[in-house]
């Protein structure tokens, strides 16, 4: 008992007393979410993204606090220590929550507290647990309620990881449009409905999927404005109840300055305190990406299909062995990643929607889970689009001739003598040349329906790929010869 | 005003009075929820299945009330009656509401107890309206609740679109398995990946997709019993409130009869009354059915793509010309529009979801859009798989020549070769016929990996579709030809 | 024979003849589409926004053509006439196709050129069907073809329903604003998590829903953006084949004037062609929309839950009775059917989702039950809100007395002392009110905590839903009066 | 160098060689898996069932092969040695591959291969990394493919996880049943649209829960049946190339010996190998068990809400202190856990719907997220039911008198008289009992519409929460006394 004394500290909450080791930065209410949320075998360790987020705006409140005459000067500059060092890397062991949890974040909110409390009593020569010190929730916490810090920190995590996310897109967006460059030259048939359909370049291929990627960064750039708006000094419910009339601005100014943001206080901070939406909005704009990234993938799979009995248009760069069974296969491994990274993002946007769509009243209860799929989303991609570039499309190669020889003997050419016979004759000459296995050339002129010279000069193939010039008209539209 | 009190009646409820055309066998219930719910543009009368459901339980109803001593003899006969003729088409105009509604229902079952009770009154010699002499909610809901007729008649309805569904999977897989005879012996090469893998046959391919609908075909009648389950005799919250003791058993009686199903009155009528499980786990069904129509629609298109610069491998029959400026293109517009149900049934499967999950308490709110959208996907699906089978699948031919020759240049067939020189040396060959262009058996035989008796008994195309026939092995695992 | 041949007439295309009824202005086309895609029961005839879409685009397109000397003065004149008529509401029960559609649009824009076609030649003289005088492919389809015609019409069709919504959710924010003054002085008691929280006034709530509909018709407006980039002169694939370079800017400027919009040109036709970006960006938001607005009804419905045994804050206008067998009950119908919608939007989004993402190479083909969904959701969500706020929101009261006794009796007010006892010593006084029953202002006094005066001070009703004011604080946090 | 050299070991494959930790027991397929699929930050180490799974595949197959011929005794039953150390939980950590990874699950195989290779090589007496004495692919993969290995370990691993989560929600449902006995007499107001209905008993409110989940369980066994079909010995797609003919059978024999399950081979392992309808159905199922839970957690805390502003009819045990700044606030967090895991498997729901839609031919190439969205959905909601239950059901506590109070001040009890009084008029008392706030027994009696003797046995409460006992009509329907 004495032994048992000497390693643990009592705490105590509106529960009772409960035991915590003395060497712990968490407290009582750290240790009560552990008990009561055992759901993912994980903590929030895990985000220091979101640990780092707590200790700015930790940092920020005393400072706004201390200018307001609600902190004094040693306990302020004790947290901020506290709040520093943490921002640095330290005590991230000491979050033990899990990121999956009940009461709207509390327990992030309190564990954060609990933790900045030890380390500051220590910096101020105190012993863990003495509170009576400097408390958790009256210092540390002065003039805040979780359901204003718990979403400021959820957002100022999401715009670190929405500017990783940024950047792989960049790289990745880069890497297609060096490829749209290399290719810029290849001629290939294009295809709509998987059936071939008229010419077009590789490169206008590889071209596509860059600005698909720049379009989606600027949705993403978009809806992280959305983000930068906090409801920091609404404390309970957005009332601001506890809080100094000042406090909203000086807080938003000092945690601007601490992560270099240009934050936004909400201009009703009731409503900020209850909605999710810029959540919503990020996670559609996320869902976004996830659609066009997996679209892209399927392209690339499809087009590198083969090698001898598929569209094999293009190579992606060997990987690893495809097959514990199947020698020398070789399977499209990065995009199917990609692809299945895209699922898990767009269930993770159910999720989401479902937890925004079940807050009531003041407060949406479910923020947890909100930010745990969100961060994943977030993170995956950022995974997604740079194994994609590093160890994909970079390698990317393509097979110029069998393209440029499936343009030549091509049914759909005929679409570019439209202009010339007319769709009809043309109709008449496409049927012909698939139930003959002829070109599409030859059956022209056997047919006599234009002569060498004119059909020569329209079907280049490398003007097919453009709208067409203009050229004499042959035949009045709806008037076949003869 | 003498002129508009000839051509409409007053009708009154708890918020007052409204005039009633005096053709309608609608009333005031009816018409005010079509001021409440002007939604989607329809009515309810687009649902016949419902509406002769609800007039299936009125009926039953009807006559169980009579023998309990609740409903007297002329009352009850005219109520049966007019119930006939509307399971036989009458009236089907009357149904006014809008499928998408609130209140739970009680608009579809009010709107059934009006029209119902007008008729009877007209066949029992009053004027619509002399509630007097016949009540929709005293007589022809005696001893019912929205709340347990409406879900009743939900599950009904959705009884007889299952059935058509059903029929439409076993007409569908009807064909996939004739189509699986015809191409039994056409040898083409399986892919895992996109990539060419290892050999079997074109019937093969389609008798999987014949089983696939078969195994779905036992998971939705497997989830159909569930949907037998009948909560009627629990009145409002399943506490059977006014209703007689022995009524539920007796309605039961009457109502399997006259639908001609064993029905099962669930054994806890306060959980069936609130309990939307069996919409949810009928939905999921439909959803893995939806899935699985896709992926073979999926496979169609791709194995149909072309039809020069694509997989080739079959043809789907040409239905419609594929493009207003591309002569003579043809596409896979019937799998396309599956494919498009199938999404639809999967969005659908979330709106259930969600409605399912926000009931609360002794009632879900939420079953009217439930219905709405389970009631698409099941005819949708009927829909889907019936112009698959008759536009599609019937018509489908082989190439089987190219497909053979696919195999024979195949670098996958090596894997056959694995128990004869392992793993190892195989990949080097396969390596080697990708890089060279060579074929499989010709690197195997200048390298004397093997006789060429050997290699020919190994890979008669015949026998790679198939586990391995014993054959002696030539050289022990690992340790290959010096 | 005679007589039939009378009554139609013989239609052709690549898969033979087909007799199509005289008095028809469809054609083959569409009535193979009729047979292929008997999905949904209902027509595109439905859809008037996208009929005059493609009316619209039609007429540009003949004018941009007639300039660039691809299209006669006479058949131009006569194709135009016609679109006006259509646009004007004439001829849409010859749109027949089926909503749900395979081939990525065709059958819809087959329709248009073939109702117009006919409806122009008749204007020109010839009977319906000549088409060797004006083709439905060769001239109203001139330079255009289904893949860039039909997603500009679904934009054009979607960007008329964008603006019925935004002035729904403008109508139904005004009346949620209204409400906002009407009940700016009504004390209340906030709740988070649904407990009880601290103060605030019914305005506050109410303005909140105002404004989350403000920020929702800001992203509205913000995504409507996207959909007035057009691919309009891409033709098959975007490369532009068949049509001539100044067409895209030229049919861009004909069609902004007719319909009104500064429509703007994609600057890459080939991506224009195969994303769908803007369309899984617009449905997005249309989900964020439905969050919101399902997460206000859950409000509204909790806030009226009674009238005895729930919240009983507020009144909804009584709008039908509520229940068939359980008199005098009124239901929150209204809201209820917002969330029903609102499920279905979500369960749309999902639909769109996995349409847009399934889109392969050069087009998605599944663009049409994208627009069907996107067309559900912007309809019913339209209407949802004007249901909303002229069945409900307008007419609701507040229970202004039991609102303000709540306030004064509740625990939650505890938390205005916070600066002054600290958070623990109001735990212990928030314990003891809750199990004693006893008030937190008598707990104070009796426990000598505060003056009265103090006491009387701070806890001023109506000072108890803004931030503090500035008040000398009686003791230091964490050191409680001995 | 020489140092490096001795570090390390050189492997090689198909791209070319690769330096391997000495100490390793994973190979050089596992560590290009590393590179490629850097994706989650943590690996399937994490998945000790998945991990377990793979070794008894490994020992069943070796244990077959070497029965067949396939493998010698020595190889054998080092491999088998092998497999039963990592069964008993060894070498995990050198499962380094990470969960979600492209190629159908063949770096987890792989990975498998070369640690039980390794392993069984150290136990022959041979170094790591000599793979001409025992090979990965050669010897532990002898006969097998990742394309049948793979998803019969996840089937196992599924089949582990079930069986916990059958194991929680019969303790949740205990739980549940428990109170249902301990609050029997309890009676209270039901409610329908969060509206007072009609009376029931809490201990019918939570029976009601308790046979939710016996449904759910009924149905989760009802999926596991689907879970225990494997696909051993269809090798790459199925047909069982490199198999021995009587092996697929041995191999079933042997792994259900070993895991204790009655395994089944899938009559058809073409279409087992291509297939994940098992997955859909049981993510299906999860999905309904997370509905139901999130329903049931949404009436907890509404039941539970208060405590003053509140229905305030129940007390869930207070877990942990609710904010960090209102003092004494205590929340509902156990429930609103387990609401934001049922959102999570929604969303992992759409995840392996997408993945399993989005297989292509002979194999589904998304199984590791399918897998990796199963495994959190089965084990959180284990957690989820066991938090629930031990951290709230149990300690649940009812407001009896409040309860019984609000039966008697009820409007909802009127509906009882509908026999007697009928509809229209019992409306009438409703409603004035709503507007003058008198109760309804009074206004019955002051209007004389029954005697009090009547009244007094017709609303006896107990008798108000089952179906009407036989009492004398005293008035016919429709004919109210004038």
């Amino acid at each position: 008992m004495t032994q048992m004394r000497k390693k643990t500290r009592l705490e105590h909450d509106l529960i009772g007393d409960m035991p915590i080791p003395l060497s712990a930065y968490y407290g009582i209410h750290s240790l009560r979410a552990v008990e009561n949320f055992p759901i993912t075998g994980t903590t929030i360790a895990r985000s220091p993204d979101l640990i780092i987020a707590l200790a700015a705006i930790k940092e920020a409140a005393a400072q706004a606090n201390f200018e307001l005459g609600r902190l004094d000067g040693d306990r302020c500059a004790a947290i901020v220590a506290a709040c520093h060092e943490i921002r640095a890397g330290a005590l991230h062991d000491q979050f033990i929550v899990d990121p999956i949890q009940g009461g709207a974040g509390t327990s992030t909110n309190m564990n954060a507290n609990e933790v900045i409390a030890n380390r500051a009593l220590e910096l101020l020569g105190f012993e863990r647990g003495t509170y009576a010190e400097l408390h958790p929730n009256e210092h540390v916490n002065c003039g805040q309620s979780t359901n204003d810090v718990y979403p400021t920190a959820l957002k100022l995590a999401a715009l670190s990881a929405i500017k990783r996310l940024l950047s792989a897109m960049a790289i990745l967006r880069s890497a297609f449009a060096d490829k749209a460059d290399e290719f810029a030259d290849i001629l290939k048939m294009g295809r709509t409905q998987l059936q071939d359909a008229v010419p077009m370049t590789l490169g206008q291929e590889f071209g596509t999927y860059a600005l698909m990627l720049a379009e989606d960064e600027a949705r993403l750039a978009e809806a992280s404005l959305l983000i930068k708006e906090i409801n920091l000094g609404g404390t309970a419910i957005g009332t601001g109840i506890t809080s100094h009339p000042r406090y909203a601005a000086l807080v938003r100014e000092r945690l601007s300055n601490i992560v270099g943001e240009d934050l936004i206080t909400a201009p009703n901070l009731i409503e900020a305190t209850q909605d999710c939406g810029a959540f919503v909005q990020l996670s559609g704009v996320l869902k976004r990406i996830a659609v066009k990234l997996s679209k892209v993938c399927n392209d690339l799979r499809l087009l590198s299909s083969g090698p001898r009995s598929g569209f094999n248009e293009i190579n992606l760069p060997p990987r690893q062995a495809g097959s514990s069974i199947m020698p020398g296969k070789v399977n499209p491994v990065i995009p199917e990643v990609v692809n299945q990274v895209a699922f898990e993002v767009i269930g993770n946007d159910i999720t989401i929607t479902m937890a925004a769509e079940a807050g009531q009243l003041q407060l949406n209860a479910f923020e947890p889970i909100i930010f745990h799929s969100l961060e994943r989303s977030l993170s995956h991609l950022t995974a997604a689009c740079l194994t994609l570039e590093r160890n994909c499309v970079r390698g990317i190669t393509a097979n110029r001739e069998p393209l440029r020889a499936q343009v030549e003997r091509s049914i759909g050419i005929v679409t570019a003598l439209n202009p010339y016979i007319g769709y009809q004759f043309a109709t008449e000459v496409a049927v012909e040349a698939h139930s003959s296995g002829q070109g599409v050339y030859d059956i022209i002129l056997s047919r006599g329906l234009m002569t060498r010279e004119h059909l020569d000069t329209v079907l280049q193939p490398d003007l097919l790929a453009r709208p067409l010039e203009i050229l004499e008209l042959q035949v009045p539209h709806g008037h076949p010869p003869a």
